[in-house]
């Protein structure tokens, strides 16, 4: 494993994702040494001190980077966003409430089906026949729905809500992907949830942001780990969290703070956005995949316009150290993750090959 | 955060727990570079060819280590024990069936009162009111019980099971604290979790060991994200898994191999016990809490004669960087924790500081 670090590559991964740099370096200097203990982060107890200033200092920052008051609670989980479908509607669907769900793709879907185990289910709207290729609009809430599911980014399909329903009733929404991507207005929400592995840390950790009033209206019964009052009581340490996943997330976030909040992201993601949009609209050779309208500022999604040509062009990229540029393996074409950590320098980089791919093919 | 490694610690936290000091060497490279992609192993898709190289090894040293046969099945999931507790009755347990349980403390409890969520639950034999202080022998087994499920070592109380039950009753067993510590006959269970964070790894993923021949048999609806069939057939990647505590989890599997596998760390793990076992025996200062025949070769709980001596006897151990040796809080006293991964030096340190500290009080 002497493995000599020569070039950083730009990690244009989906998720798991680019991490900030000094992130990894903090990283680093913590599994060797932790706060001066000499010892480890991977091997301290989680009931230390210094790891209970951990915990506390996460949670605090998801509170101020998404401006949550007292009426919501934040929790760091395991089993990623794929664990929530199921836990959403077992602890906030009574059997008889109807939970209105809009189909945007692979992860909504999924969504739905664990859903359906819980109570009734409505799938207001769906892209599904034009392939997930825009979001859903102007389609009609219920007043008396429980709550209304959306998935805020697609990952696989390229696609992200530029903003969300006005309505009374409250929003359960998917963020594993654009969470501290962009300021939202937390009150729309009833419940946030977000796998950590692409805006927020690594693999391993699950945030969950509930409202208080959303809790406790349903009566089945529920195992101690799966109800998200167990959690709240023990301000998720009721066992052994994901010490080193909720750590490298914890600094993640400090890194956002540091560097603007949430808004301050939003605009420079919002710049990066445009200047890879730009080049794909403007190159012969490629051409986006989703409405224009509804293209995601975090996963680019876009094909070539000859699919011959490809192969030629993802080899173009690893030579110019573009890393995971490929579609998800159920859509083809091309991916490029942009989250926060991603530098425009990265972007640029990668507008650079498609550039000088068109001047050597024209 | 730039602190300075003066001195390795000799970390007898019950977990998160110590980890080999090579292993700790090669998590803290790859953090900043893993397998020569120029990317951290924290940012890395789970899906490239890199990381599922990771998954595949992981699950092939488990199945060495303890001589699997094809008849089970390996998984790498989140939750700790304390979501086996639930997921165990939920994938094996007919809601006509009878599960028997033995209450030998904490955890056991926990797992019992999950249980009943599910079927018939039966507590075959129970060491409460002895204050858990032994593991119970000779009570019996229904032949038609679905499965016995034990709690291998008590990491609160300080007690382990020396052997198993003979029965023809598949065993489901919570090994969270001795996992790989010993040789065991696999072709007693049925059902092998444990989560990392002691003998295995960091916290963050849950080792679990399935034998087909138990499954299939609940007609319950289960999430599709708790049903163990999902992750045999999706590999324990039908969603993104804790992909370094896996990595680490799979050194520290690495390293029992190269040292000679289960049987060398058992041998390893009797000669550090006898040693402190035999300090605790001699000293006066000192006294074990538990039954001789069921004492732990994990985690050596033991208190003072004198309880006001034992803040005095914290700081001794302090001074010589013994940390982490404080007993449980639901038990008071002290608990030092002898893992796989604690040097016998470490141990020796121990009792040298407890014999200290009787020349210079007795």
């Amino acid at each position: 494993m002497d493995t000599v670090i020569t070039k950083k590559k730009f990690n244009f991964f989906a998720g798991p994702a680019i991490l900030p740099a000094s992130v990894l370096k903090q990283a680093t200097a913590a599994t060797e040494d932790f706060a001066g203990m000499g010892l480890s982060i991977l091997e301290i107890s989680h009931r230390s001190k210094q790891f209970a200033a951990v915990m506390d200092e996460s949670a605090s920052l998801a509170k101020e980077l998404l401006g949550l008051d007292d009426n919501f609670e934040v929790l760091f989980l395991t089993g990623g966003a794929s664990s929530q479908f199921y836990m959403a509607p077992m602890n906030l669907l009574p059997s008889t409430g109807t939970a209105c769900y809009v189909d945007t793709g692979t992860w909504s879907a999924k969504a739905i089906k664990e859903a359906s185990m819980f109570g009734n289910v409505k799938v207001l709207a769906s892209t599904k026949e034009s392939n997930y290729t825009s979001i859903p609009k102007n389609y009609e809430i219920p007043s008396d729905a429980t709550y209304l599911h959306l998935t805020s980014n697609n990952t696989v399909f390229g696609t992200q809500h530029e903003s969300f329903p006005e309505t009374n009733v409250p929003i359960v929404c998917d963020m594993s992907s654009d969470i501290f991507s962009r300021p939202i207005d937390v009150n729309k929400f009833g419940l946030i949830y977000a796998g950590a592995q692409k805006n927020m840390g690594p693999a391993g950790v699950t945030l969950v942001i509930v409202r208080k009033d959303m809790l406790n209206k349903v009566d089945r019964a529920i195992p101690t780990m799966l109800d998200y009052n167990t959690h709240i009581k023990k301000g998720s340490a009721f066992n052994t969290p994901p010490a080193f996943p909720i750590y490298v997330s914890m600094l993640t976030m400090r890194w956002v703070k540091e560097n603007g909040g949430v808004a301050a992201m939003a605009a420079k993601n919002e710049e990066k956005a445009q200047l890879l949009y730009n080049e794909i609209d403007a190159n012969p050779f490629f051409k986006g995949t989703t409405s224009v309208e509804d293209r995601s500022k975090m996963n680019v999604t876009f094909a070539m316009n000859d699919p011959k040509l490809e192969e030629v062009f993802f080899e173009a990229c690893t030579a110019a150290d573009c890393v995971g540029v490929k579609g998800h393996r159920s859509v083809g074409g091309f991916r490029a993750s942009i989250y926060n950590a991603m530098p425009k320098e990265g972007v640029q980089t990668l507008v650079d090959v498609m550039k000088d791919f068109a001047n050597k093919n024209g």
